[in-house]
């Protein structure tokens, strides 16, 4: 049987299995956001994961720059999703020979950008050749005093997420579809833009191409509508839960989408969950976006992916600063539209080694 | 400029300068076998490597199993390079779609056995699909109260090597040149390999198949002096330094050749060394098979390769359960022949993006 047959999700289980916890200081082994290692009154976090050329990114319409920031975005958001602290980070990197030393220096700036971002230091790493497709994976050590599982959501929770979701999948398509070649995005800061929008001073400094870019458009679409749902896939930044954190009861990051990673919370806490149609957050962005593709905004954002998002429960009494977007229920797992109706849902989302469905 | 053209040496360095000790819970960040990092009153080590098909192996003749025990012996030789005990495992596997589920769980089969012969976790990972060859990434986490950096070579002090050297290498050239296709040696245990070549009782459970493959020979070369070579280069043990751990002034694991990382001990510790050509260990059965493919067997114990056996430095006066092989001296690096002529040597092994020398 290939791995085709079997798929991502059955061979994590089986591995799981094979290698349950096997030792007293393993807190968490295989299964959740990151590992949580017992170290005297804290605890040691750690996660990795890779990001496979023609799998995970597209030289095509990304840059070295963009590569290095989401390498490292992706594992913090693990590790954010634990409740923990990002601390050190190590890279493994196979290029092939004719990579440019300038591409890697690019690929290390956007390292250096997103390391400072999250108050990570880079420890140590490999670099090895490779006669094939570029293979990056990262792996990043955090600390906890209080970790938090996917298995702590408890029936009556409140369902909450960090912020709106699809942007980062309809961000790809626009790239895939019409864009079609790399974007510089370095310049643009996600927060001083939200300052902008909302009135504040911009205080960034747009660059030169930056602002050439910003009187282009994409089909009918402006810049400002094109450059945030590119912004966050190619350079998500990681949500920290530290306004929330202490009333969490399970925690996840989307990262395969939010069906996906809901029922994954769901399998681990043994409960269902009751999603609102109308609470699921999607940003003007995305409803401008998705029409022009001719695309549904609430099936991005329902199963779209690469949000990296906190996905994350909390009792109904705490006033939680996050978006509700449902409760936690016995066993039923249901969506639920503006007119009541209740439909089923189960796991939809990004599996590697993909089975037909 | 391509990296071809820089290699990775001089890559590695310009990445160690950028990212200097960030941080002071940093004792040691890029540069040495691992990373060390201020934990209480012991100390975290930290070590990642991958194995990139076509680079480091080559599915012709290596089965799934050794490359599971591999992957995690060469992670576990950095940590006992730094005197330290691993701990937990983290892998990152980048397979495509037509892998065959029996490869996946023979891999893990070779990946649990050589955990429980260190006495390591496996703690996380990750697991993608690849559009091309395969490729491993192992993260090792270990402590150590006291580690041993590559910097701490003091003149006159003596330079030590843990086993035979060239036995990789040209297990590599007979399954390159000879054998070309995998041969199990699933069953086959160094130890009591050993215990059996000094007249002890065997007590090995030779399988079949092993018994089968102990009939044959290679060209003119008896099974019984193939075996170890190949052993050596597709399932190395790593060399655990604990007999000798507290008189270690510096060390390093012999991954790239004796010349290579002997000259990355002595750059570091800023510091000279002078070897013996007559101390330098070489096995009965390099020379029996260098003497058969007509290649010279110190040119592979020099600069093979593969060797994962560990290189240190100790006090003159102390007496240690190891190979002695030189002298740290003041500035000269040379290697003395029998006669006593001496012959400057400079770094010469393996590098990733090979410059031309």
């Amino acid at each position: 049987m290939r791995l085709s047959q079997i798929g991502e999700l059955s061979l994590l289980e089986q591995i799981r299995k094979r290698f349950e916890k096997q030792s007293r200081t393993i807190i968490v082994g295989i299964g959740d956001d990151a590992a949580v290692l017992k170290q005297g009154d804290t605890n040691l976090l750690v996660t990795t994961d890779m990001m496979v050329e023609g799998i995970h990114f597209d030289l095509s319409f990304t840059t070295p720059f963009q590569l290095g920031f989401k390498l490292v975005s992706v594992n913090v958001s693990d590790i954010y999703a634990m409740g923990g602290n990002p601390s050190y980070l190590l890279l493994s990197l196979a290029m092939n020979n004719y990579t440019e030393k300038s591409f890697i220096d690019k690929f290390f700036d956007g390292v250096h950008k997103v390391m400072n971002l999250y108050g990570v230091s880079l420890v140590g790493g490999d670099l090895s050749s490779s006669k094939s497709l570029m293979s990056l994976s990262a792996t990043l050590i955090g600390y906890t005093k209080r970790h938090i599982q996917r298995s702590g959501a408890r029936v009556g929770d409140k369902i909450y997420v960090t912020g709106p979701l699809g942007d980062s999948a309809c961000g790809l398509m626009l790239l895939k579809k019409k864009i079609k070649k790399p974007v510089p995005l370095e310049g643009y800061n996600e927060r001083e833009q939200r300052a902008k929008s909302t009135g504040h001073r911009a205080q960034n400094k747009y660059t030169l191409l930056h602002a050439l870019y910003s009187k282009l458009s994409v089909g009918g679409l402006s810049w400002k509508v094109v450059e945030p749902l590119l912004k966050r896939h190619l350079m998500p930044e990681a949500r920290d839960p530290k306004e929330f954190v202490r009333y969490a009861t399970a925690m996840i990051d989307i990262s395969d989408g939010l069906l996906i990673d809901l029922s994954r919370l769901c399998d681990e806490s043994k409960v269902g969950a009751r999603i609102h149609i109308e609470k699921i957050p999607v940003s003007y962005e995305l409803n401008k976006a998705a029409s022009y593709l001719g695309i549904s905004p609430i099936k991005l954002a329902l199963s779209g992916g690469e949000d990296y998002e906190l996905l994350f429960t909390a009792p109904a009494n705490k006033k939680v600063k996050a978006l509700h977007i449902g409760e936690i229920t016995e066993s039923e797992r249901v969506i639920v539209d503006s007119s009541g109706r209740k439909k089923a849902f189960s796991a939809e989302g990004y599996q590697h080694f993909g089975v037909q469905r």
